[in-house]
């Protein structure tokens, strides 16, 4: 754990971070010392902070960084959060803030092979995302939607009805984003995932599986997209650094157990990866 | 400083309040050595933690824990933060974490006293508030529309046009709050507050502004405010705990310069502060 590059685990109580929830955050996928797709991390890392007004720390210092929590922990999660710093009294952004870098690393979770292979079980959460067209596409530290709509899943699992990922809507019914997670869908070999410039988060590994439809000449539409096409679509799938790929088998009574476009991706992606 | 009873000025890098804005605050005035209206905080504190699912602090240890720091702080700020506490990763909330408590002072703001008693310019911001009923009311740490809200005014500034406080439409065109108050129109002798079902934050002293009209038989109604209805008020005036009330004397080149009901209000509530 190193903030802003020294080994430590805390932060000031006025850190903007934890007042405001005024910064952004990336989680990186690392094995054998290496962070899967660093260079994607940290463009979204740009963009993150310039859509918030927050100067993104300079790359060579983060890679410095980087190297040096990998030395110590090669394979598993690691997690880059970027603040805008400490700041007086008030919501007032002061120009003088300098940004906080706090790095931390977490195992690789024990998610079942299957997972990937035979695909999981996805939910709709009632939660609806709220509509911020300044903030969608961001990964920014304002999470409570994610939160709530991931405690709704939790409630479920105690009532007998686990899910692996929580599917969320917007005030208009438009199929969004998982909680952790972007979400495609696949119709007569083509391929569509939400439009985000409302809400959502625009994760990599969703822009790698658009860039990879590009490379391989499938369509993809970016659109406005309703339960009820997901539940006709040919195929589900939900995508982020951690998880990689997962198919959906299970959404609201309806199943699949065929996944062959998905299958073709996320083969496609971890020869990316190797 | 004070976090979990004990002197500090740190936290986790773990705190979910930190990783999410998953937790909530309040902003206290203190005076001689007294916290002003504490039982209204504690009991709008219980129930934001309650909208989040969060375990309410017992108030005999926040107060405990108050008391300390207004042993050494009587006059001034007090800014208080509960958060859900630490957790693993992952959004999903843990029923075993522990709340955080966290206990910050500042100095009063030095705001000229002409701000109560001429009043305050303000400008409408072009950030609109999203909506997400969920967490309406609540004050919680997800606030990043204030933050780039804030940074609108202080970019005006910079313009050579300040103001003291930014006006919030939601996308509906209807007017919500300030960035850091709440509104109130008065029309014939009538207050009017902006309704807060989709989104901005119920502060307290809206609350006793509210508790106010009732107390002295005058009418109010809580419900949808356009911005055109705003400028053809007879008065118009904000709250908080900090400034307590001003009233506007000019937004969006619409000027005031007498303010009988406002003037009344804050007085009214100045001497239950007393």
């Amino acid at each position: 754990m190193l903030v802003n590059g020294i080994p430590g685990n805390s932060i000031s109580i006025r850190d903007r971070g934890l007042l405001y929830g005024d910064g952004v955050f990336r989680t990186l996928r690392v094995a054998q010392g290496k962070a899967l797709h660093w260079s994607l991390h940290y463009l979204k890392l740009q963009r993150d902070c310039a859509a918030l007004g927050i100067t993104c720390p300079d790359e060579v210092l983060l890679c410095a960084e980087l190297d040096k929590v990998l030395a110590q922990h090669p394979d598993g999660v690691v997690k880059l959060i970027v603040t805008r710093g400490e700041s007086g009294r008030g919501y007032t952004p002061s120009a003088a803030a300098e940004p906080t870098r706090i790095w931390d690393f977490s195992p690789l979770p024990d998610y079942p092979a299957e997972c990937a292979m035979q695909g999981v079980k996805a939910r709709v959460c009632s939660l609806r995302l709220s509509a911020q067209p300044r903030m969608a596409c961001v990964k920014h530290l304002n999470r409570l939607e994610n939160v709530l709509a991931a405690a709704e899943l939790s409630d479920a699992q105690l009532h007998g009805e686990p899910a692996a990922e929580g599917l969320l809507l917007d005030a208009d019914g438009h199929l969004i984003e998982g909680t952790r997670s972007n979400l495609f869908l696949v119709s007569q070999g083509r391929l569509v995932t939400p439009d985000l410039s409302r809400c959502g988060v625009a994760g990599i590994q969703r822009g790698r599986v658009m860039a990879w439809a590009l490379q391989h000449g499938v369509t993809l539409h970016v659109r406005d997209v309703g339960l009820e096409e997901a539940l006709q679509a040919d195929e589900l799938f939900i995508v982020n650094s951690v998880i990689g790929l997962w198919p959906i088998c299970e959404l609201e009574q309806r199943h699949w157990s065929h996944f062959p476009v998905a299958v073709q991706i996320r083969l496609g992606l971890e020869r990316q990866d190797a």
